[in-house]
């Protein structure tokens, strides 16, 4: 096996000197002032080691990631019924397209574009108080990654919530078709304070692991989903998990993954290592331009890409 | 590991008394022919054992599965030039919708497609008379399978020039955006002519095991394809081997796959197998029924989705 | 001439015989309740003669028909701005679809679907109250019909309000682009109390009059808009009055119109008559069946589709 | 009434010195190479008097002109079958787009637009040669003009047959349809050879003379359609005449239009006069720049809008 520990510090010092950087996200304002030159990278592997490298320790707002972690719990709390609500297919258009809804009568392709994760929280939210969605979704992120400390950045969560008119938009349609039963308000507000949970490489890693391992959380031993969801969950984030980006990125890096516009990417190479990377600057489709480079140079010197013959 | 022998027989068994066969594609009249009655499976493991069961010995038209073979031969022949005419996303519509075309300024999603697959046939006849253009994707499928008697149905072929009106308007409007830049009669005519190539389940598998094996072929050593070209051909057929029930496929079963409206799949398990199977009756999106339902419980039984962490 | 009187009797008797009355509209509740059974007509000709028939002096909830007058205010407000905002295209879709706003950058087709109508609001309410905006159009309702006891229906605008996810969809969505620059909730509180004004056959006939007469008012002699300006809402009311069947009531009837869900239409015969009629049944697409057959056979018999050559 | 006389004469004075005259068709080669100084009109009243002035002897390119021509030939052959294949809505998309045709299931909007008009000359040439498909517009246009020698530029024929890919799409997608029954290269080519029909502003303001008048052709007193028909076909051309700006032409212009990418217009204004227009250069929507300008002042000088009360 390579060297990882040198190959993560060596691709995050690439990285850090890179000049093309891409984007930071501009229509939320409290991200659009993230400097662009950060960067980070953490690795955990089967056995437990962390490599980690940059800004791996500094909190930046997961965004989009935070859409499995919303998944998981809306399984969990729901099992299939889930799949009433949304589909999984990948969507063929950006992550907040609103003409598909219109096309298939307000279901959403899948559960990592907007409307999707919606509709996903919209269900998280059942029953409850805004304020208890969004503590489940917080209690699930606190377990996996065995810290207590992580919470939600209440100055983007607001920002995305004065701003936030075209999830409005999407949210309000799919509640004329049934797609999210309760009070819009109220499911956006726990949607936009999902989106704005603040996290950093070494904890989004360590919040991937169960993926990694067949659902089971390899320090605690919780099984949090079933092998079977876990294989599933997985799919779902190779097939749809970067947007009309998805194809590309599973032809050039080969791993299930899932990005957030705050330029964070969580990837899974199933039995071998959960990795989270971090830069902010974003290519045209909204992934983080630094991040998808850094995580097709893991994935190609480890031979991690699941489709390569030698994962035997 | 489980008994795959046994395995594959059962599959067999339980399939071909299956009820619930899906509906054989009608729109190509000489496919309309095809009794739902078949089944067939062959599988291919990387130690070269062959295990067929079912009708694996009788060919049928492979259709769509020719996406693959004709994608390879054009990377041969034009390397990543055939990047600049169609893209690598999920299309999320329909084989043969034109709506994107019009979206994107005709350039197809994805090789696998109809339009895309056009693109690509127009690729491989470019400078070349239609005789030789199709006779390179056979002879390709025959070096690939280790067998020179695998032709095309010249009446399957007909038929499908006869009445293939939806693939003349993509090859058209291609045309007019420079998609395509060979006459499109010319085009049409090898497009459909590949489509029409008839193979048995066990010739399929053999011509599918270079991607099973990192581009090589493991009879003959000979490398058909570069590893890396291997493992970005399996990505394209999991994210869009299935049209828009790609996501469905690899949620439920999570192999590469390409299938067919003659009722054939090929998958692959990178590193394990490559495998071939075929019933006429089709789900509403035009895969096979049966075909689906046996690689689900074959990746289930043995494994082998690309999902798993015992990949290992 | 024809007998005017006898024929507004004659259509008035048939039609409330008919027994295919086509569909209450139901996906407001409060309008669910009207009965089908209602046929009302009013005709005002160019010198002030009025004839009714039916239930010509029952009021109904004007709905769409109301986006006329707002489009009146808002070019009284702001001029030719207004066309910043909104199209003058047909849009090919339904009343309610959004597929249009995403293609074409938040900008809504023309003042006549809900999108376009929304928007226009916006410009009304611009720097005002919402009370202060729904005023504006109650207040010139009310001078261009005399009568000052014309109100809305409270009960229908909050029905509206407690269902109209789609329409708060739309709102959202063109706030995103800035089409809509106000509070999306204030925007939708007029919007939705102005679709609920509640008027009769007779007052509408009466409100319609200066579109007939070159933009004056024929009782008060007072110049509501140009004559420039009365001769192109015309127009926009023939391209886009009703809807996706616009050009099918352009064909079938050739006047200006246009219609609610209520079941209500005003049309116009420049220089001829201002027409009202209404039954609540509606066409697929959303226009009063029984109305738009009324106006086809009074445009028939009195010759007055302005695509006529006798018009001279 | 105005000196039409000296209008006309003033309206070519300054179109022919106007600086901003839009951009000649250039996908069609042969169109490419006419240029763009050419400005000519045709004026004929109710009473026969023919105002010209310009190149308005000149033959050009009629292009989609002809659409108006072959629906009156399909509707005097087969009468209302024609709205079986064809419907009578604005399409609310480009003249050459394809999306609206897989939406609704291969029936074409309008006649007006491309797809619309395939379907017409596919009628018109139903159980015929292509020839004689061909000559019988030819005939009834000679028969309109009372002009024997007009007859098609076969330059221009062959230069859109060689182009016309994206003709050739849509006809391909609606022969899978079943709108058109006949074999599609039949039908494009009397499409591209009526397309190509050349005539002068004198002899298209002749030709539409019929259409100002009630289906009744002024010289010979012959009906060439009823009244009834020719009220709808202006309807048509108000709603549809003008592809994806027919509503801003009905705004600025209020006359019913048909143009041609030739650069041609033909306009009636029903009872008053019938009016050929010509000058190559075109909008960015495909519609003559200058001509449209010279129909916007004669109208409006004129007091010829539809939409005007004073038609009385």
């Amino acid at each position: 096996m390579a060297d990882l520990a040198g190959l993560v510090s060596d691709i995050a010092s690439r990285l850090q000197a890179a000049t093309d950087r891409g984007r930071v996200a501009d229509y939320i304002p409290e991200l659009a002032k993230v400097s662009p030159r950060h960067f980070g990278i953490a690795v955990i592997t089967a056995d437990g080691t962390e490599h980690v490298a940059g800004d791996a320790g500094e909190a930046f707002s997961i965004q989009s990631v935070s859409k499995v972690f919303a998944l998981v719990e809306a399984l969990s709390r729901h099992g299939n019924r889930v799949w009433d609500r949304v589909g999984k297919e990948p969507s063929g258009s950006a992550f907040n397209s609103i003409i598909q809804l219109e096309l298939e009568q307000g279901r959403p392709r899948n559960p990592f574009i907007n409307a999707g994760a919606i509709a996903v929280t919209d269900l998280i939210a059942e029953g409850r108080s805004p304020g208890e969605g969004l503590q489940s979704i917080l209690a699930l992120i606190r377990r996996l990654s065995g810290d207590e400390t992580i919470d939600l950045d209440a100055a983007v969560a607001w920002s995305e919530a004065a701003t936030g008119y075209r999830n409005a938009a999407l949210a309000n349609y799919m509640r004329a078709f049934g797609t999210i039963a309760g009070p819009v308000d109220a499911t956006l507000s726990v949607y936009f304070q999902q989106c704005a949970i603040a996290m950093s490489c070494r904890q989004l890693a360590r919040a991937g692991r169960f993926l990694m391992a067949g659902g089971v959380c390899p320090v605690s031993g919780e099984a949090i989903v079933s092998p079977e969801r876990a294989r599933r969950i997985n799919a779902l984030m190779l097939t749809c998990g970067h947007y009309d980006a998805s194809g590309e990125f599973a032809f050039q890096v080969g791993l299930p993954a899932k990005s957030g516009v705050g330029g964070g990417i969580l990837a899974i190479a199933p039995g071998r290592a959960s990795i989270a990377v971090w830069s902010p600057g974003l290519s045209p489709q909204g992934n983080s331009l630094l991040g998808t480079r850094a995580l097709e140079q893991l994935a190609h010197t480890m031979r991690w890409s699941v489709f390569n013959p030698d994962i035997l």
